[in-house]
């Protein structure tokens, strides 16, 4: 471990994003290679597989345009169930909302929670300490494989690149099992990836949740740190594209904090799908 | 010059954004330190002053974001002028138009067309060989000062970031006489920077731009090899916000060769503002 600055990159398909810091912790977990850098720029990062994942101040990006139209948008809200979100900001995001009553995170690694609460804890910040909040250290797939029908309001899937332990994340038999844990107007959420540096799986992703849920729409946005800086969300529902419209006596009581999201920055992100993509998905 | 293949990297406050590839051609010309890199991803590329500016491959999404909001919503479109633009991707993308009658470009440094015709032809296309193009080596702010009052229909800044040769291109003084050489019914179209990494500049442009104009609005996209891949462009008019909505017997005819732009991403861009730039303008 250098005691100088240094660059960490991330490298994909011969580009690479680096950021200027100092690795002041490196182990690998029973699941993958775990990396913590004081950044110069961005505060704490953490790095799963050399893959970058979240910064203290640079998160919001990505929590915030995952969580709000799903949250704003569902019917009820009062259990809520989030895959992977070791880092704690999903939950963060959604704990902001009173109506929340149970919140089920399920991780399949403890060492990234450990992590984050020692390294980055600004980022679940008091998320960690909210009685509504259950960790449960666990595999994601086998989780909604026992839950009770019918019984999340919102199912939010925030788990890393479909190549590690987050492949299970990312198939017809797993959005279909989340289809029937999912109460009536409830709302299903993931994140899935990036049209420019992992096209394919993106719209993969979307084509497959189509075969399974009733109404299915991507959003897109910007995360700095992510592979080409350009990601995408993807919103499914089963009575109506629900997640579409927020509802404003929620969205009025977290506008204030929020950094990114919007409603008007929400109705942008849903129709900002680049014209390539839209050709695809079409055919 | 190595002639295996390396990383290029351009850095920016303590974050870098690298292609992995070979440099071909290395120059410093009266203006500007000029690269270019035959990388791995993209194709050719060019370097700026150690800025990425355009790749073969990945160029599209800056140059159809600038133009055709700009083209689609002017009333008319016979005279257009391109301040920048040497890799001749914006001439491009406005030649498309056939009601384009005489195209301007003012680019300062005559190396940044030769350069690009030579390693980076397919960006400008048949563009320069179009007999409606002329071409002036000269500095844009002259320019505008000399145009004659209310000849252009579009005026578009496609230029670096304003701390090398463009800048000029940013200030109160440059907005306020491309107002006067646009015609009623004009648009003027300028790239602005990210609102992350040029978060300060973003702001200011859109502010002096706001003294001189009736009407002006930024669209937000994504660059994947610009500083945060998190990009802007910022149109203004003075009659309406008519770059909002573009004419449909234009867009018709445009649409199918467009990888980005579409009618409805344009909608997105311009609602696509983040939380945290909409309150730094409205304050």
């Amino acid at each position: 471990m250098s005691q100088s600055n240094e660059w960490i990159d991330e490298n994909h398909l011969g580009v690479r994003y680096g950021l200027k810091g100092k690795i002041i912790h490196h182990e690998k977990s029973k699941f993958q290679d775990i990396i913590i850098v004081e950044t110069e720029r961005y505060g704490n990062a953490l790095l799963l597989n050399n893959c970058w994942m979240a910064a203290e101040k640079l998160e919001k990006h990505y929590h915030e345009c995952l969580v709000h139209p799903a949250l704003c948008g569902a019917k009820e809200i009062s259990n809520v169930l989030i895959i992977g979100g070791g880092d704690g900001g999903t939950a963060r995001e959604c704990l902001r909302y009173s109506k929340v009553e149970r919140l089920d995170i399920v991780e399949i690694d403890s060492r990234v929670i450990e992590l984050a609460q020692q390294f980055l804890p600004k980022i679940g910040g008091t998320a960690w300490n909210d009685p509504r909040l259950n960790v449960h250290i666990e595999d994601g797939v086998g989780w909604v494989k026992k839950a009770q029908e019918l019984f999340y309001d919102i199912i939010i899937v925030d788990g890393s690149d479909p190549d590690g332990p987050a492949e299970g994340l990312f198939n017809k038999s797993f959005f279909d099992r989340c289809k029937h844990i999912l109460k009536p107007g409830g709302i299903f959420a993931t994140q899935s990836e990036s049209p420019e540096a992992f096209k394919e799986i993106h719209i993969e992703t979307i084509k497959i949740m189509r075969e399974i849920f009733a109404y299915v729409d991507p959003l897109y946005g910007c995360v700095p740190m992510y592979p080409s800086g350009w990601w995408s969300w993807t919103f499914a529902a089963m009575d109506s594209p629900r997640y579409l419209t927020p509802k404003s006596e929620r969205s009025s009581n977290i506008i204030d904090q929020c950094k990114i999201w919007s409603p008007r920055w929400q109705q942008g992100g849903f129709n900002a799908i680049p014209a390539f993509i839209e050709r695809e998905l079409a055919s």
